[in-house]
């Protein structure tokens, strides 16, 4: 990512001081990131975080917008290739473990812009997704939104007592196999 | 809480230095609370948060078994007086936005001390009182521990989102209001 002399190209430093953000976060949150912190880190002046994000706020609300995208691009084919809530729950989950710093921002609203265009569109992109898993399943209660919330809360609470090292030792240490009959406690109604 | 002469009873420092903490964790999640930042706000030493907790995981393991011990004594009269899951689950609801900053503590245990005597105790007893609601419900599915895990991931995950400012605004202002036909859909089987 770097050139020769140690310098970096413009759109690679964006990406490394995104790439230290993710390293911070994950480290102590992202309430604990500074802009001077990420500079260090990336071995670039201080000055380098700001302009490219202005400020903590803008940087983390691109991690925000990063973070929606990468989860409708997650939960899209395996809508698609399984038909099945249970699954996009499961894929959910994986997605919450394998971006963590991402996961962490995107449910901190306060942190960052949450009217930011670009959070806003891929954003909207997730949620469409989310309601098309939940119109997947059978047996519909009759109040589908109310269904979503309570797929988007089990899957969510799952994910995230999951990160929080909450949860019993003994579930082993899949979170896919661990979550898939807690999710189906849910979806697949006797 | 304090003497005539601005100086505090032992217990009450102590007391005062968790209020502060709480109002940091309030501010800015527990990650970036300091000791120093406490005794700033207490009006004390800087010596005195580590005379009464050691460092600032010590403090914080006192938060997150005070959390356990008061989100069973919140839970225990509503399965006693109401035998419902449901209920049950919207007081959790209301324990996470009532007691947020302990909340936020109890389910990030790498920053305290999880084998600490008095929060295995504390997360003893929340444990059995979640189980005790879990029990209440009828319909059982043949697994109680997979049951215990979808309630106490679905409350979690609602009561986590509201803390987020995730959900839609159009749920209105009163977090049990909103989360009870949520737990519902997990519950009421039809």
């Amino acid at each position: 990512m770097t050139k020769k002399d140690g310098t970096y190209h413009h759109g690679d430093l964006r990406r490394a001081l995104l790439a230290a953000a993710v390293e911070a976060i994950g480290e102590s949150g992202p309430s604990a990131v500074s802009l001077r912190d990420l500079a260090r880190r990336a071995g670039v002046s201080h000055a380098a975080p700001a302009h490219h994000f202005g400020d903590k706020a803008g940087l983390l609300t691109v991690l925000a917008a990063e973070g929606y995208d990468r989860l409708a691009d997650t939960l899209r084919p395996v809508i698609a290739q399984t038909g099945s809530l249970v699954e996009t729950g499961v894929a959910y989950i994986r997605f919450a473990v394998d971006h963590r710093a991402h996961f962490e921002v995107m449910f901190r609203p306060e942190l960052y812009d949450r009217h930011d265009p670009a959070v806003l569109a891929a954003r909207q992109r997730a949620t469409e997704t989310l309601a098309a898993a939940v119109a997947t399943r059978g047996g519909d209660s009759g109040d589908a939104r109310m269904d979503g919330l309570a797929a988007w809360s089990i899957v969510h609470g799952f994910a995230t007592l999951w990160l929080g090292g909450a949860l019993p030792a003994d579930l082993g240490p899949d979170p896919e196999a661990a979550g898939r009959p807690v999710l189906r406690r849910l979806v697949d109604r006797p």
